[in-house]
């Protein structure tokens, strides 16, 4: 059994040798490690995968003794559960169907809730539950605890936003703090909100983006995980753009939710160390 | 109703000047046109789409009157029908079965042949017919006349090989010239060859490619269409590498055949123009 | 002699055809040719390199003659003056002087005008005329014009801002539409204004850029020439950002800037068609 | 003051636990440390800047106690000293320059030896001695023998190739093992030996690379420090490719260089190990 153990804390001198003296007293295997100290804001943050004859609980108690005022994690290396969002484009969300039938991404898929209808066929196709969750006739605050409601029953790990393209309020998003991970289509923070595919082309730029981010209160605002880009020249239209950009959505989404899926992301403040 | 018009030639002064003249006489519409002289080889390719009530095979005769040695191609704009050879990794065809489905590509998948049995359960999910041609007790002749005699019955626009990780003998490549598109997962001349991912490893570069080329009779060798690249680093593995180097594969392998299925390549010696 | 014919007109049918008779019509030899159709605005764009014993005046009368409403430019294909303002980093500045230096672009470095006294040694070790305009006592018109006083003296093509980093007003950009250059250090629209690494840094991005653009009225808003990017991490202070972006912003700068010697940019509206 | 240490050992349990209580009861302040297991071939590697009122002496001993068949180095982080060797080209080594007046690059160049006379302007604007060694009337052995003369009255930190283009033999490269850093004008190891841009182009690649790398016997076969890339097209004849490749030349040298400077490059095999 392989674990992860995630710790942030306050810096101070002496904290590799306070963690690895626990790991090494309790005959604990260290497989990798990383570490990083933001000096600007003395904060310490490691993660390292561990394994061997472990007690989980009493080397947590161990290093919480050491470290009082940290903030440490200690979980199985196993398959997370995620549920997805999505609405009409099939790209973001057949990108991680085939990940997960190939098992190119380590995840389980536990349902896909939409607000259209059309992705339902894609979505069977891979024995997955597909809820149709119609937004036309509800305020967002219904609309958005109908969707609770059937993520409930699945206590997901992760919440993947595959070209969910609605706004979720406070009572949505404050449920699942950075759980929530999002695939924004421009390069944040340029062209936040509607079509930013048009905006980019209106503003005639030569590279378009996509970022992934964790979602919080403020729209495309959050913690960015991961960014790529692609090249664009005068002779594209929007639609052009928008359908080159599509490959860039999907690959940004599914490196970001690898990186969740490993337990790899630290968010502190509006940022995120990824180690 | 619009048309591609294709034009291959020795370069000589005023060929603009005769074609457009051409096309201008038969009232035709131009929606876009480019044109390349490889002013080393003396070569002048074209490429327009065209529209218009326009009686082709008048057009065809005037420019060819004009033009006596060149190469002149007009053809319906209009979905392209390809045949998917396949091996036992769903990421490149899955990719393109998403594809389909979602319509950013325009292409009609008549089947998928391959040599291992497991990609058949996702290719049926799109109702395509799949073929499973083992090619365990086989000579690769044998072999190879058993995916012909397929390939005959639909007799595709083009042949792509979504990792079919099997040699094609001239044999079967002499059938299809300049028809056949292969994802080769280096980035060519560098990792010709079997698993270009641990030779990198073992070279311990710091960027992986992928290469869309033609297949011609020397293996990995054709026409390059398409490559790109990904960052990699000490800390990888070569399945690692293989991994992340799935996505490059796929995004190079679409491009590739996007560029196919709009009748934009020119192959010329062992070299692609792209118009 | 190699000549450079660039024309931009309303879209109609033949324009091509038209041209392309002129041209032959007149034995002009044309060496490389490139047009670019902006269907949703109905705009011709249209770059040759024509050589032959050419009468110009000839020419461009009858072009005129035959496209009234056109803009039509005729001109030699030579070196290009151009003067350069900088402030105080060295980077980008040197890299042209380099470049200048290797013959790696085609182009005459008039004088550098900088608003610090720092890189005087620098520019005068390669014998170009260095001016310091200081503009600690003086307002932002005073200090154009003493600007103006010299630039006026060497008439150049074009003004590149090589990292100049004082805003420039309207009594200045007005004088020189299209002809000034400027690097802005982000990744344009992306963090507009002062300090974008820090800008960067603060939001976490994960990918840093930089943007070379014609100057307008509106501070970094002007038509985009050419972009490129840099991935970050979070172990990057904005000092270490700034570092790497360094880089980008020299290239980015210079290919800019390539395009415009070589009159490869048509601006239309806020964009810019690269042929 | 501050310092680097260096570790590299074969891997075992505690490592990480035995070297930082050897710097903790030494009250070593670690600025920030990295690590590395290499898995597959059981080996460990460690880098840390370190200060504090530090006996280093005592620290080296106390580690090699600790772990007796490790390899430990800890250097004062200063400027290191460097000398370029050149041919012709002015844009690896001008970039140098300009990187050291800015300093951008934390670097003493020493002095630049060439086997053209046509760099020795540049260089001395700069104040930097230019040895001129001629190789014509020499045999290898002879030619190398004058550099090394050179060299060892300077007794380098790295010795830099900005674009030598002449082939170094045993007897020189014996001499500076891990010490000499070459830029290599193609994507290794693509388009070994002579020309790289000429095969490239008669390839028809679509991306076109450099790489810089640690020099040993085998030409353009030493451990790989740095890639990167710029894509190119069939509108490109091989002087464009070469020129548009100078700038990633350039690049790529620049960080491999930085690394180097830095001490973040462990060689083992024929890989680096970047931490």
């Amino acid at each position: 059994m392989k674990y992860i153990l995630l710790i942030d804390t306050k810096d101070e001198k002496g904290l590799i040798y306070k963690i690895s003296k626990v790991l090494f007293d309790n005959n604990v295997n260290i497989i990798n490690e990383q570490e990083f100290v933001d000096n600007e804001n003395s904060k310490f943050f490691y993660r390292s995968e561990i394994s061997g004859e472990i007690d989980i609980n009493s080397i947590r108690n161990a290093l919480q003794n050491i470290l009082p005022l940290a903030n440490i994690k200690i979980t199985k290396k196993e398959t997370k559960n995620v549920v997805l969002l999505a609405t009409k484009e099939a790209h973001a969300l057949g990108d991680i169907l085939i990940k997960q039938y190939s098992k190119d991404l380590d995840i389980n898929i536990q349902c896909v809730i939409a607000n259209r209808e059309n992705l339902k066929a894609l979505v069977e196709r891979f024995d997955i539950p597909f809820y149709y969750i119609n937004a036309d006739d509800l305020d967002r605050i219904e609309h958005e605890n109908k969707m609770i409601e059937v993520i409930e029953k699945y206590n997901p790990d992760l919440i993947v936003l595959a070209k969910f393209m609605r706004i979720l309020t406070p009572n949505f998003v404050g449920k699942y703090p950075n759980k929530i991970i999002n695939i924004h289509h421009s390069f944040l923070p340029a062209f936040i909100g509607a079509n930013p595919y048009k905006q980019a082309y209106n503003r005639g730029v030569k590279i378009i983006g996509a970022t992934a981010h964790f979602v919080n209160n403020d729209l495309d605002d959050g913690p960015i995980i991961e960014q790529d880009i692609t090249r664009v020249n005068h002779e594209m239209s929007w639609e052009e753009m928008r359908n080159k950009g599509r490959d860039v959505e999907k690959n940004v989404l599914s490196r970001a939710l690898k990186l969740a899926l490993e337990d790899r992301i630290f968010v502190y403040g509006n940022k995120t160390i990824i180690l």
